[in-house]
């Protein structure tokens, strides 16, 4: 056991302004929050923290143990651990490919002409993805291309399974070819995304596949499809809802105004949220009625960086915090979408006057209001739920209002597109040799993407933010997604005043180059918020277009993930594609795999030999940051040694004559 | 704890021919099969067992104690009962749907003229399939009429999941109306089976559905598509080798014979095992010159009913079982598929000169032999399998051969059309009423589908022997399939004998009957088998033929579905859309769920207020037989009181005359 893990209390958590309501409520009462909760649940199965507890027939539990060395059927420790994995990666991708699936659904109705508040709003990303994924545009008009690609969307979704079948076409149009080439020569170019979901599940049925390896590589299989699922929802969100650009904004709990109508988004999905944020805007009389001077609407977790990405609008907290909005007593409604919705926040919420909106059919929580939200009357039911936050704020009670103080200025919305937009001052031509140029001649040491969720298994962001000021001080270019991108917006690591404060020479160099060339107002921030956890795929396109300038394979490419609080299964999927697709993987808690030493081997090293990337579990926030410079400097390394070579290769041809 | 459980060792079954094995083991040596796995793994895991163990995402495993109500997201243990129970619905469905795919694919391979070693054998079937599902027939040869079944069950498989989708085609026109009329009033009417299946999985995704019936009740729309998956499996089966007929065999260990080849075929789909019946046949010749006076196939689980129905191989062993043939010294190779295969047989096999063979690509075990089964290839693997049989043959210890001297025979291949031809001897204008007369008369007291696995918390197939022998002296006809249907051949409970041992005089006078108008020389079985675990859509059919008959819904027909040995996925899935589709539905192990009062209420109660039918917990056969006949009663009373006041309006209506 760590030592972090021995001396638990409630105080698990680096943000300051969760810190303030946590202590007010140890001081005041009895509401429980995750914080307390965790506390509670300690100390937790080690079985299942291996991964070598199965479940997975009605004949189990059957748990590994040095009596009982293997499950009832015979399964051994490896064969457990790979098929609980294997599942962990469904449920991921099952949660984008729903997210896709809905995306794709919109599409759909706007096609039909069914779902009229929704619009094509970005004509040049629906022409770039047309392009990419190979929709002819010739002879067509918009609303026609839009239609190919939802009908493309469609298909990959649900094509039926089998080698023999087309490959995944949104996946495979968006990784560079030398990866489509490994998927297909490792057998693991999924087909249809649906199809390989339920392929997968099978073959962790009882008495289905017992081998580790077959099972754990047909897993990356899953994997993959969850990426190009998550490409599917994130290019629909830029056609329908605009591809972010750069935006100020302001985060953590200090963003509610005690004067305002409090509305907080929540989830995933911006179908719901931008259509609140557009509606909020002009109901301002509907707030004032009532006494207030206006909504203020902000988000939490992804459906918050959705909006903040898109419409400036600020941050409200992310995963493991999200209660505690609600215990300020300024928070009227939160209205829910999508995934990592802790069903406590509506036990938090009977003990204050907020209202808890779900809107999803498959997400409902007992004792919260249900607005059903139905994509051909959006905006009414939008307008629905800000009355119900508006009726609300009528019955809050003062005297339990206390907002903690904190917030920061956030410079968020760097998608690919508008961080080659920032590189073009400097470089019209070719964009992405800023970056490049900087890592070959050591200004940078590479690019790492800071990612994933919330895990009380670590101090609540602390290690987030721990890792970003080494890799800063290492002049590491960093990106951001999910709640981890939540992170740094609360703490201000999204600002020009956290370069100054801990970047290194180099980094604060190659921003500043940026500044001026591009004549910023607002300069750019220590961390590159690149939106929600779905638009990992954002990330990954960034990568691509490093291996393209270099004209080398991913995994030559000096860029790595870390995920310091990794939590839902949605994150062990991401991480298994960011592996699969060639980057070297930090997670900062165990998965559920440490049960065996061969599932465990493949993760940290077979997986390197066969697709280029691998994992890495390090607990501690900078031996983290150690082994992830030192999986750039190797790459950045090997590339220097090739180029000399080839150069040298190159004179001593042409001195020869050759 | 039970008192059976108290006293656990490895004498658990009610098979002597396992028994046998089993003590000589004891006495012997150190194999280690199930049956002391499963003493080993005592005492199991309580959190597991009532379903409140959560390890959906990375901050857990949580566990539901007193001191820790919640797990650390808030999640209640209903809520965390009720995504682990649709997440092994969803495990079901996808092991059916992977299966329906596979036949799916060889259909599509026949109509592209690839897989030319498979041909539509029963045209009758093709027929009725497609006039039951809606294939237009005019105008189309055969093979057209094949094709555009493929097409549709691709369709089905693969369909864009959402409500205003086209409706599971393949399901909805294979049950009654009425049914059809309340899954889409319940909305659980499944679109597609993969995209419902993954619908299912994000659901239960971390931060997703906190409701525990809106998660139960979505679920059951996996398992009505689970039911779908079945039905297009066991219809491709049929049209492609042949829908059942009566045939007789022999079964358990003793149809091993030491003088022959010994292959057992293992598994659930037919696509390999009846490749190899077929070349066993024509491959003597090889055997001979090895010793041997031929090659003897038989079968093990479902892929043993499979050719056990069509082809009269005698079954060997069922689930629990699987390890011991091996342990004969006699079995030269076993075959495996997919499904129900225990990792274990591999260890056991190493002691012995057994080969074990895997044929799947998503089933592999460590160690085993692959036959990478094509099935453009289908004979040539077949044979290649054959011929590793024949080479273990000279590698037999025949010091170590020991096999036990029992075996009972087996009257098998009751499929519906198999048991409307027994019917339309008595009554050729309406076959069904045979049946459902014998009920009004009293007769008979109802119908039980006697079904599912095995499952070492109970004694190996006592339970099933039990039920039916009480079943029988109470009048109840029985039909068995899968696991159930292999303890009943075992043992001699498929045949003549038993009528006359056990049945009442009810059901002996109904079978006699029978057999008399039939003239049959084989006389009828106590309990008649209609084939694997995915026929179980065969007995739906029965029960739809008799509501047809009597013009109701099928929740008011005495038919009643019993799993006395519940073990896998499958069998959740089954037994949950049993329940949905209007079967009262006794389980003889408990379910992961008793750690929710609510959920297991749903399961117990409102699932019969919604649905029409319910789940029986009972770990007592003769206490189960009990409630099984009285929810036969239950249903008879009702609809004898219902016709008698009909009756009675008819005659006052017309003496008034209204």
């Amino acid at each position: 056991m760590s030592d972090e893990k021995k001396k638990i209390d409630n105080r698990r958590t680096a943000d300051l302004a969760a810190l303030s309501v946590i202590d007010a409520n140890s001081s005041n009462g009895q509401i429980e929050t995750s914080y307390e909760r965790f506390v509670k649940m300690q100390p937790q199965c080690n079985f299942g923290e291996q991964g070598i507890c199965c479940r997975i027939c009605l004949q189990g539990p059957c748990r590994i143990t040095k009596k009982a060395s293997k499950g009832i059927c015979g399964a051994h420790d490896y064969t457990i651990v790979a098929r609980n994995l294997i599942r962990m990666m469904c449920g991921g991708c099952a949660a984008h490919a729903d997210h896709a699936r809905h995306m794709t659904h919109v599409g759909e109705m706007m096609v039909q002409g069914k779902a009229e508040d929704y619009t094509i709003m970005d004509k040049d990303k629906l022409y770039a993805v047309a392009d990419r994924v190979g929709v002819e545009r010739e002879g067509k008009n918009d609303e026609e291309v839009f239609e190919d690609l939802v009908k493309l969307a469609k298909e990959d979704l649900t094509r039926f399974e089998g080698a023999h079948e087309k490959p995944f076409t949104w996946l495979s149009k968006s990784i560079i070819e030398e990866r489509v080439n490994k998927l297909e020569a490792c057998n693991i170019m999924p087909r249809g995304v649906f199809g390989t979901i339920g392929e997968n599940i099978a073959q962790t049925h009882v008495g289905m596949d017992a081998d580790p390896v077959n099972l754990v590589f047909q897993g990356l299989k899953t994997s993959v499809a969850d990426f190009g699922s998550e490409h599917i929802a994130t290019d629909f969100s830029d056609i329908i809802f605009g591809t972010p650009k750069p935006v100020v904004s302001e985060a953590n709990l200090g963003v509610l105004d005690k004067d305002y109508v409090n509305l907080a988004v929540h989830g995933h999905n911006p179908i719901l949220s931008e259509m609140i944020v557009r509606a909020a805007r002009e109901m301002r009389a509907d707030a004032e009625k009532v006494g207030a001077k206006g909504i203020k609407v902000s988000g939490i977790c992804c459906t918050g960086n959705e909006v903040l990405m898109r419409q400036g609008v600020p941050v409200l907290t992310n995963f493991t915090s999200q209660e505690l909005p609600i215990m300020t007593g300024a928070l009227d409604a939160m209205v829910v979408d999508i995934q990592c919705i802790m069903p406590g926040i509506r036990a938090v919420a009977e003990c204050f006057h907020t209202k808890i909106i779900t809107t999803s059919v498959n997400v409902k929580i007992p004792g919260a209001y249900h607005v059903d939200f139905v994509e051909d009357r959006a905006d009414e039911k939008a307008r629905e739920v800000i009355n119900l936050a508006i009726s609300a704020y009528k019955e809050r009670n003062p005297d339990r209002i206390n907002i903690p103080q904190i917030k920061h200025k956030v410079v968020a919305g760097f998608s690919v597109e508008a961080i080659l937009n920032l590189f073009s001052a400097v470089n019209p031509d070719t964009p992405i040799k800023v970056l490049t140029d900087a890592i070959e001649s050591g200004e940078l040491r590479g690019v790492v993407l800071l990612c994933g969720c919330n895990n009380l298994k670590r101090i609540h962001d602390n290690n987030h933010l721990e890792m970003a000021k080494d890799l800063a001080r290492n002049n590491v270019f960093m990106v951001a997604t999910g709640c981890a991108a939540g992170a740094y917006a609360k703490a201000g690591m999204m600002t020009w005043e956290a370069v100054e404060e801990y970047a290194g020479d180099g980094l604060k160099a190659f921003l500043g180059r940026l500044n001026e060339a591009n004549k910023l107002e607002e300069k750019l921030p220590l961390v590159f918020h690149m939106g929600s956890c779905v638009d990992n795929s954002r990330a990954y396109d960034l990568m691509t277009a490093m291996a393209r300038q270099w004209g080398v394979d991913t995994p030559k490419v000096p860029y790595a993930a870390s995920a310091p609080e990794a939590m839902s299964e949605k994150a062990v999927a991401i991480g298994s594609w960011c592996v699969t697709l060639g980057m070297p993987t930090h997670v900062g808690v165990y998965p559920y795999i440490t049960g065996s030493d061969l599932v465990n081997g493949i993760a940290l090293q077979i997986a390197d030999d066969v697709y280029g990337g691998y994992f890495m579990w390090e607990e501690d926030p900078h031996k983290a940051v150690e082994k992830l410079l030192y999986a750039l400097d190797d790459r950045t390394w090997k590339m220097k040694v090739h180029r000399q070579a080839m150069e040298k290769y190159e004179t001593e041809s042409i001195s020869a004559g050759w």
